[in-house]
């Protein structure tokens, strides 16, 4: 593509597929004034801020967007995660409010519940009943398995009765709780007949007509937090409350009337995991918002980089800061690393989808493709919220005291976002839950190999191993070997799966010597930690390959080549001791790749102001002064 | 040490050194009503606040410390520290209002000053005149000698006008402008006869008694800013504004009633950069504020996980958070540098302490050492502050949805701090300067050799080099070598070394080929801000192994040996790429390095309460119920 003449009209196109309309509509809406928040204002008057955007994106249909068309909607969870994904551009409390409301809350009446509450779905999604999604409790917030709040069946009444046993089982940052909710879907242990059958959802009324708590019910703010001040976020405990048999969420078990459990899923274990695979489009959900928190930041930072000019030769004038190296450095890369995050976002969207047309029609897809899709979203949330993190902070330094300034953005930004590395699951947890699939998955793959198998298994997967380690390879630095995608790719391949395998190994060894299997994953936590992440990022650059390869050309692949490239060379560079030690590369190598990152941001920078301007974010909607 | 019966009283005493009394005053008064800001307030009332805060302060004696005798101060900079220090344990708002009234504005006159403005001291240090350091420019933020406000000298009314010539060339982030700032040290070109003698300092008076901008006197509010926003910062324009003759601050340079300009320093640039060094006082408290922060932070969030469990071996008790290895890496890491850079800090106060003591006696310290100071507190103010902010997210992650609670702190002393990194020069640009004053050192001591002749001055002053690749070294993995102080030493100073021959080299070889010298120092920017660093660190670890080497045994010297091999390590670490890279240890190495600093976080977990709680700062200071 010709830099300096590029049509980028249709890279602006590719950026915004699928849903380009829907995705417009809603950059209109947060033009409104009803969706802008002051710079300045108080907690009360923000979340009646909130609540009336909300009303106002409730009244376009957006809320309902996933629900079935009977409940108003158009049964499209994709088109719901494309509405979220253009919200994150703006306030974030009003994301994160509109995410309790119509995608924990009413999401989880979809998903765990049956026809019986079909109905409340077109109250959820047109806002005439908000609710909770009350799972996280004082006491155990990752650890969702050991919440303690009860559901107990009661074969009198026939119903169930709902408890917190003490004050630090209370349901803890529930949002839509401290003011405006009226109904929660409340996650507790259904104990039917003495026995413990584990974590269920059942639905319970928190407030009366006029808002006041309901018999048994007690609520608290949580007060001030360091960030998403719109949203009125609450503590709850129950006192003996008690609610009709209907109101289990029950499509994965049921208790009759008889007062009989039953569930389809027979173990207990794969029940509880079904139920919480529910979630999964939280954190997909939660990925791509912070990607578009991250484009705002770094928008911001790059434009004003190419207008803010400091230091230059003597007697000439000074260079834009975009000109520093230093300066590319701290922004380009996380530009690149954003596209990536970006396409394998929607990706992994565009899957989802498919999983859920899949079921809908009886054909679901295998146990193993599901696996992967929640190993996806649970891996793409924890790299995608770091992201969304490190790239705020960048931007800020990047602007100096102009980024510190309240109306440039970043500030709120960052201190509202900053939670996406806790909420839908700790990154650290997700990212042990990402190992944990991919070890359960190499188990299930070799069955009950001996340990000898295992290594002579291990030889033959490494197959691309023997190829890549050769010294050809580990030694070549000419430019066209560090720039072609097929190197990156199974540079980022040949990490995941030596860091697998090497897990196994450890693993195994501790087992074998009869270390109790807790200790035994505790000891290698940061193993596994960091499987996970190159898990995230091997899918993440696949994502972003694929994408090059189908991006139109002329006008956009070439331009998405160069980022792609800067994107695997960066991350290889983050990880160089790892590639070093591994013998993956050589010291001559690793220092090709240095050089090589930072030519790619020479390069990068000429068209860095389309990098960012492509992302589709209206000036309005942008709302920095500094970066117009 | 025996951990279980440690006696910690030696180690406290040791950490609160020098001037515990003091401290323990300001701690003291830190727990006063008028010291402590509701976590909600309006931007108003937090300016009445603060300002209150500071008379409290100002009455206690605390705003002239470093001030002479005579103007009811104590006539230490290093006890003034210690107070500001002390201080940012608090609130920061407060902080950094008490740093630009009595620090920068007070500083300034009593530094840049001469006797005839002696007498305003007094009223600087008890808040009877608040005003203002007005330097940072909207169009010059970084690039102070580019500043564009000038003072014309008029031989007529033998005065100076002071004038912004353009919007952009107002001044900008001025604390104390928008509000209570009724003086100001201006730094303006001084123009006399035609002739621009570059930047000095004037003092210029901006409001009347009863606060009203004076005629010519142009000032906007910054507004709302990401933190910080107790502090009122503001713009600043003058339009003609005279002063007479005796409001230059004529330290170094004066201009006779005849209108004669005459300075003891020749060179323009010498005397510059002799002005600029005023702000040593500056960076240097700002990287011990940044420790006190760090502190803050990570004593909230590992008293925390202390008591926090989550998740468990089937069937016993969840275990503490800080039983979880990522848990303790993402912590204990950051507490060991909290360590290193506390110790650094106070090294480098009394390294001023007795450079100012020298001056007074009339036995001015050598250039050198000047030099060396200053690059000291350059770094180490870049690589402290950055460590602030790394140690506050680390923190709240590490308390999941508790850090994000208000009461807890995290929220607002991360957004408040997050600007040291660019506020007393933004840290990619003092890591520079710290490269290039390495650099000229480098050059001197060379003196005018030929390249080949710095070639083998290269290879005379590797003589550790040498000895340190040697194939033992490079390869020794026991544990008595990992743990070696000497090993940690040789490795930093290495790594700096060989950073700055090799810059050395490439900037050599661009200069020789008539590239100019900013394009050369541009294109070898990363190697410089790299320089810098490796120069920071290299000091920060052995100031902590002098504070080892001194601490009192029993009770200190073995405790903190641990947390100095933990700093050192981690730090190797996180740099493993480079040191494979350059060969200083092979991969076998790398791994050790990496199991040693895993089980060295095992180790410091069993005193992680004792190491925080010996900061030394009383609950209601830290204030936040969860770390209670």
């Amino acid at each position: 593509m010709n830099r300096a003449s590029g049509d980028f009209a249709p890279l602006r196109e590719f950026i915004a597929a699928p849903h380009r309309e829907l995705r417009t509509r809603v950059l209109e809406l947060l033009q409104e004034q009803d969706l802008q928040i002051p710079l300045e204002v108080s907690r009360a008057e923000y979340r009646d801020r909130v609540l009336k955007a909300l009303r106002r994106l409730a009244e376009k249909g957006l809320g309902a967007m996933a629900y079935p068309e009977e409940a108003g909607g158009e049964g499209s969870p994709a088109r719901s995660i494309a509405v979220f994904e253009t919200l994150a551009f703006g306030d974030t409390s009003i994301l994160v409010k509109f995410g309790v409301q119509f995608g924990l809350w009413g999401g989880s009446v979809h998903q765990l519940g049956t026809e019986r509450h079909r109905s409340l779905l077109r109250d959820i999604g047109s806002l005439e009943l908000p609710g909770c999604y009350a799972m996280t409790e004082i006491d155990h917030g990752s650890n969702v398995r050991e919440l303690e709040t009860t559901a107990t069946w009661d074969p009198d009444g026939r119903e169930f009765v709902i408890h917190t046993p003490h004050e630090g089982a209370g349901k803890e940052w529930i949002g839509n709780a401290a003011l405006h909710g009226r109904m929660a879907t409340v996650f507790a242990r259904l104990v039917v007949d003495g026995t413990d059958h584990g974590v269920h959802a059942l639905l319970v009324p928190l407030r009366d007509d006029q808002g006041g708590a309901l018999p048994g019910v007690r609520i608290q703010d949580n007060g001030p937090k360091a960030g998403l001040n719109g949203v009125d976020n609450g503590r709850i405990w129950f006192d003996q409350v008690r609610v009709p048999r209907e109101n289990l969420l029950d499509r994965f078990a049921g208790v009759s009337d008889e007062g009989r459990y039953a569930s389809p899923i027979e173990s207990p274990n794969r029940r509880f995991f079904t139920m919480l695979g529910t979630l999964v489009a939280g954190r997909i959900s939660i990925a791509a918002a912070s990607v578009s928190a991250a484009k705002v930041g770094l928008a911001v930072a790059v434009r004003y980089s190419l207008k803010r000019r400091q230091f230059g030769p003597d007697g000439a004038p000074e260079v834009p800061l975009l000109d520093h190296p230093s300066h590319q450095r701290l922004l380009l890369p996380a530009v690149a690393d954003t596209y990536a995050l970006h396409f394998a976002t929607r990706e992994l969207v565009a899957r989802y989808d498919r999983m859920l047309q899949a079921r809908r029609q009886r054909h679901p897809l295998p146990d193993d493709a599901t696996r992967e899709l929640e190993a996806a979203a649970a891996g793409l949330k924890a790299v995608a919220s770091w992201h969304c993190a490190g790239s705020l902070q960048a931007a800020r330094e990047a602007m100096g005291g102009r980024g510190f300034h309240g109306e440039n953005r970043i500030g709120r930004l960052r201190s509202d976002t900053d939670i996406f590395a806790t909420f839908e699951g700790a990154n650290t947890v997700l990212l042990q839950l990402v190992a944990r699939s991919l070890l359960s998955q190499f188990r299930e793959d070799m069955g009950d190999l001996t340990f000898m198998g295992m290594l002579r298994y291990l030889a033959d997967r490494a197959g691309t191993r023997v190829s890549e380690l050769n010294p050809v390879v580990t030694r070549r630095t000419d430019r066209d070997h560090l720039l072609d995608p097929d190197f990156h790719a199974a540079a980022y391949r040949y990490r995941e799966e030596r860091l697998l395998t090497s897990a196994a190994r450890r693993l195994k060894a501790r087992l074998d010597d009869g270390i109790e299997p807790f200790a035994a994953f505790t000891q290698c936590q940061d193993h596994l930690v960091e499987l996970g992440r190159a898990h995230a990022q091997r899918i993440t650059l696949e994502a972003f390959q694929e994408a090059v390869a189908r991006a139109p050309a002329p006008g956009a692949s070439e331009f998405l080549r160069e980022l792609a490239a800067l994107h695997a060379l960066a991350g290889m560079e983050a990880r160089m001791a790892w590639f070093l030690e591994a013998g993956y590369v050589d010291p001559p190598k690793s220092r090709a790749i240095r050089r090589q990152v930072t030519a790619l941001c020479g390069e990068v920078r000429e068209t860095a102001l389309e990098a960012v301007n492509a992302w589709g974010i209206p000036d309005p909607v942008l709302g920095a002064p500094d970066a117009l």
